[in-house]
């Protein structure tokens, strides 16, 4: 399934630290969504080193790749090796000029940082006259660093957007190219993406793939790109019409909906994490949590937004058998009797922790995180998860979780939040 | 600084759902470690989607960059839009041929799922014969999943990995890829990475970057490829040189570690969670948190690394000022005339998680993590941190943190660590 007939994109980062592995890009995955929001197909995300060579080669694999646009990031720093403004400026066959403007706007900015570190003189000139040269014809954008963005075009395309690399000044500067005149000329040619998305708990990939394809074979798919994205416990399915399959868009949107109901978070995409939110928020209830083999990651998980502090009361990282009893109350003679990873201690873990922090509900989670520690009878991915409320309501899981430590535990925090939706939804 | 004189190698990541921004690639990055591991210079990340012209182009690229080995990633599955062994194929100019030791491999795999899922007859074994086939000439690797990774030679290269999407079992095929003939072959004409590391916590980017410009000016660095990471707070700095640098980078990476050893981790790259988790060890102390802002983030970072229940005896969540008091033993005269983000908070909080989990250490941290609740005194971003030891040791920190909400509490965990780190070093 294709979503055929819109412009394409693409989106090139530059960065010979993003080569090493040391970091993640984090550019490419944040344009890409820009772009396919605006009804792009990204053709492609393309890393290079800052090699000068290497970025006019990637430049010229965009505009082979029939790409109408092309967003680079990275490489306007003051230094030598920041050379994208230059390389981008030849592949669209342009004169560098200095920009008057933008030199003073950057030495206004710079003004204050330099008198302050006393770094200045004839190195601090070069260095804004460097990035204040914009190719001629290109709009310049208003830096948020020091750097500023450009609109390059090109005759027979593409255009190129060029941003800095830093994320956050990044998609500071990027409202500003959305607005330059050429982007927006060529945006009028881009059909909306009216994307759908729907998000589910506990579904495998296969069954929604089993599921595509048996309504493939009654309906005609084949303007609608569809992409499943499984992430950890939670299966995301996008759907992306092309122009002419929206109402089929819709239709297979309100099919999937009924179709897989019982494991369905949201049919717009909203994750759980929100939907708990507004949920414990529109009960009025707070929460507090016991926790062992996660350790604070469900805690640190609920804290995570903004306005947490109305609706979480608090959590113990209750990671001993000590601590279970002297913090939570836990029995010593329960965990004696039923072992430290069993349902009747995560039930008084919740129960422990609703009480201590006067919470209206609370959840406990214990397992086998491993490597070590399992057992035949409790195996490492082995956890037991309890949720009790005030009014009596209790959901109780002991699954057995796949993957390594990490995956264990992040999994675990998955699950706690799923029964905290079940709850806040009044569903068992 | 380039590392000049490497080999190249290029890594290709398809997959459409990769282009839209919903899910950040993770081989990528992997496989750049890898290879730069190996020796390689990294030429270029390119993501593409399940098209196979795209493919092709994208493998036709890393050829004319010089690329003697390409890697690829995903599109070996069972399904008409994984593409990637035909298309590989074609590139090298080989026959695709059923390969019939694999099918029979990949059935016996598959046989107890067909017989638990039902699933089965004509779809299944139309599966297992689109993953059998392999080009005439390239070495089957045995499949992780039910995809076999294949390697692929071409005339006049670049030599072809191709790997299964799944990262672990990207990561579990790799070890038979490197162990095969051609790639044996190939890393004969590799030299050794022999990279540096060094790890710094608190020293700003531009400060290092001074430093390299200085010594710049005194020694040849031009073999060794500098490249500067930060990762929130820990700046990671990798020398990475040529074959013939190898004394330079030697030179190079002690007066690094000389220059700014008041804020080295490291020298080694070694993390500081790493180093924390020794020292606790060799001191044999345990440790406990109080958290507030962080909620959890901190307890959850130190139970991270198996076998962490060693040396964490557990931690609170003391989110509201009444948790604090009740948890934690937090005087409400003190909330009351100091605030709940005060130094002298972050104490109590240490010494009551200290005292209640009985540790030999304890770490609180209260702060205004935002977006709302900062005042003129105490903005957003204002943290306390406290650290205290049964034997009296106390370090205390309230800096004030840049950046939003999950910034700030990420650094604050990285604040406490460093404090951990330093308390375990015996340095204040």
């Amino acid at each position: 399934m294709s979503a055929g007939e819109r412009p394409r994109a693409a989106v090139v980062v530059t960065g010979s630290e993003l080569l090493t592995g040391a970091i993640a890009d984090r550019n490419g995955p944040w344009l890409s969504q820009e772009l396919v929001g605006l009804g792009f197909e990204v053709a492609h995300v393309l890393t290079v080193g800052d090699r000068p060579d290497d970025l006019a080669s990637a430049l010229r694999f965009a505009a082979d790749a029939r790409c109408a646009l092309v967003v680079t990031s990275g490489g306007l720093g003051p230094t030598a090796d920041d050379l994208t403004a230059e390389v981008v400026a030849a592949f669209a066959g342009l004169e560098m000029e200095l920009d008057e403007d933008m030199r003073a706007r950057i030495d206004a900015r710079l003004a204050a940082w330099a008198a302050r570190t006393g770094f200045g003189g004839e190195a601090l000139d070069q260095a804004t006259r460097k990035q204040a040269m914009v190719p001629r014809g290109a709009v310049a954008l208003p830096p948020a660093g020091t750097a500023p963005g450009l609109v390059v075009p090109r005759e027979g395309g593409p255009l190129v957007v060029v941003l800095p690399g830093p994320p956050r000044e990044l998609q500071a500067v990027w409202p500003s190219a959305l607005a330059s005149a050429p982007v927006r000329e060529l945006l009028t040619g881009v059909p909306p993406a009216h994307p759908r998305s729907l998000r589910y708990f506990g579904l495998p990939e296969s069954e929604i793939a089993a599921t595509l394809r048996e309504i493939g074979a009654r309906r005609d798919l084949s303007g609608i790109e569809v992409t499943t994205c499984l992430r950890r416990s939670e299966l995301e399915v996008d759907l992306r019409p092309g122009p002419h399959a929206l109402a089929a868009a819709d239709e297979l949107h309100a099919e999937l909906a009924a179709r897989h109901a019982r494991q369905l978070v949201s049919e717009d995409g909203t994750t759980t994490d929100e939907l708990v939110a507004r949920g414990l928020l529109a009960r009025g209830w707070t929460v507090a949590t016991g926790e062992s083999c996660t350790g604070g990651m469900l805690a640190s998980r609920l804290v995570d937004r903004a306005g947490s502090s109305a609706y979480v009361s608090g959590g113990v990282v209750a990671y001993s058998n000590e601590a279970k009893t002297a913090l939570l109350g836990v029995p010593a003679e329960m965990i004696a009797e039923h072992g430290a990873v069993s349902p009747e201690v995560a039930r008084a873990l919740a129960d422990g922790a609703r009480e201590r922090f006067g919470a209206d509900v609370g959840i406990g989670i214990t397992g086998v995180a491993g490597p070590d520690g399992g057992t035949e009878a409790k195996p490492v991915g082995y956890v037991c998860f309890c949720l009790t409320t005030a009014e009596g309501l209790v959901l109780a899981r002991d699954p057995q979780l796949a993957g390594g430590r990490s995956d264990i535990r992040e999994r675990s925090t998955d699950i706690a939040m799923n029964l905290l939706l079940r709850a806040v939804r009044g569903r068992a």
